[in-house]
C-alpha cells in the first residue's frame, strides 16, 4: 500500500508538534538504527490521553530505548509507567534518555518476556502494546484480566503498512488482524490512522 | 488534495465499527441531506474520549442534527452536554434522534448563536468546535476562560479537505490554519488525520 496517510498532511501535523531536546535526540536516535518508533503524533497521543486519564499505573510491553516511554511519563502526574524490554541494553538507553529529561521518577524498568512480567502488575490503568506483533492476541488474553475498571488498551502497529485489510499471507498481519477484530468485539475502541495505526480501546462501561 | 487518509484504510477501520440503528439512520439522514457529520470514527473517538475524561459538562457549538451530541451523550455517565444551533429545526431533528436513543435525559438544548450562548456555561470539561469555520479563532478565545482546570478541547475539521496546508487564498482555511497554530502554541494538542482533522487539546499542566 502506497501511504496510510497523505504525507504532506502528516508534514503539516508534525511541523505543529513541538518537542525538547531529549525528543529530538531519541527521533534522531531511531532514524539512525531505523528503530521503530511511535512517532512524534503517536507520542502527542500518549501524552493527550495520559494527562486525560490521570493513571496510576502504565504498563507498557515493547519499550525499545523509551521513545512512548517518555511521553506516558511527561504525563503521568501521580503515577508509574512500568517500561519492559528483552533487551537490557534497550532499557540501559531508556535510563540515559529519561533521566536526561528529569523522567525516571515516574519510571520503573523491567527485563524480559514482557507478557509474564506484566503480569505480575493488577489495576493497569493503561496497558500499552508495542510487543513482537505475533504475540498480541496472546499479549491481550493474558493481560486483559489486570486492567483496573475503566482501564484502556493502547496498540501499535495495527495496521500494519495496511496489510491488515488483506492478511492472507501474512501471518504477523492475520494476527493483527484477528486482534483488532477482538478487541472491536470486546471493547470500546477504534483505530487511528496514526503512523502505523494506533488502536485505541477502553473497558465496556 | 486527492484525499487525507488512504480510502481503503478508511474502509477498514469504518468495517469494525458497529453502531446502533439510530446511528444508522443518523447517518442515513446526513447522506440523503448532504449534511456534513463528524463520522463513524470521529463520533467514537468523542465516545471514547468522554468515558476516559468523565465530563461533567460537555458544550457543543454547532450541533447539527446532533450525531455529535448522540457520541457526547453515549459516552456521558454522570453529567450533561448541552447541544447549540442556530437552526430550531436541527434541534428538532436531534431531539426525534436522542429521544429514540433514550439520552435526553444527558442533554440540554439551546437555539442561537453559539459562542454568545456558550459563554453562559462556566467549568466547560470538554468544548466541542463544529460551528461556521471562519468563528473558530473567535470562539476558543471568547470561551477558553470557561474551560474547567484540564478542561479539553476538540474541533473538527481542522485540516479542511487539505486545504490548510496552502491557505493563501482560502479565507476559512487561513482562520483554521491560525486557529491550528494558535492552539498548538497556548495548549497541549494534536490533530488526528480522522475524516476532515480532529484537533484535540488540553489545557497545560
Amino acid at each position: 500500500m502506497e501511504f496510510l496517510v497523505n504525507p504532506n498532511v502528516e508534514r503539516y501535523i508534525n511541523s505543529l508538534l513541538k518537542v525538547d531536546n531529549v525528543v529530538e535526540e531519541m527521533e534522531e536516535y531511531a532514524k539512525g538504527r531505523g528503530f521503530p518508533i511511535i512517532g512524534r503524533q503517536g507520542g502527542y497521543l500518549l501524552y493527550l490521553i495520559t494527562k486525560i486519564k490521570k493513571p496510576k499505573l502504565v504498563v507498557e510491553l515493547g519499550s525499545g530505548f523509551g521513545y512512548s516511554g517518555y511521553w506516558f511519563a511527561k504525563g503521568i502526574t501521580d503515577g508509574k509507567v512500568v517500561m519492559i524490554d528483552y533487551l537490557q541494553e534497550n532499557l540501559d538507553r531508556a535510563r540515559e534518555f529519561l533521566g536526561k529529561a528529569k523522567l525516571l521518577d515516574k519510571v520503573e524498568m523491567r527485563v524480559g518476556d514482557a507478557v509474564q512480567i506484566g503480569r505480575e502488575y493488577k489495576g493497569i490503568d493503561i496497558l500499552f502494546l508495542d510487543l513482537e506483533k505475533a504475540r498480541y492476541m496472546e499479549a491481550v488474553k493474558s493481560l486483559e484480566e489486570n486492567l483496573s475498571e475503566g482501564g484502556i488498551i493502547i496498540a501499535d502497529n495495527v495496521l500494519f503498512q495496511g496489510k491488515v485489510l488483506n492478511s492472507k499471507n501474512d501471518r504477523k498481519a492475520k494476527v493483527l488482524d484477528s486482534f483488532n477484530r477482538y478487541i472491536h468485539k470486546h471493547y470500546d475502541a477504534t483505530i487511528l490512522p496514526v503512523r502505523d495505526g494506533l488502536l485505541i480501546a477502553t473497558k465496556r462501561l
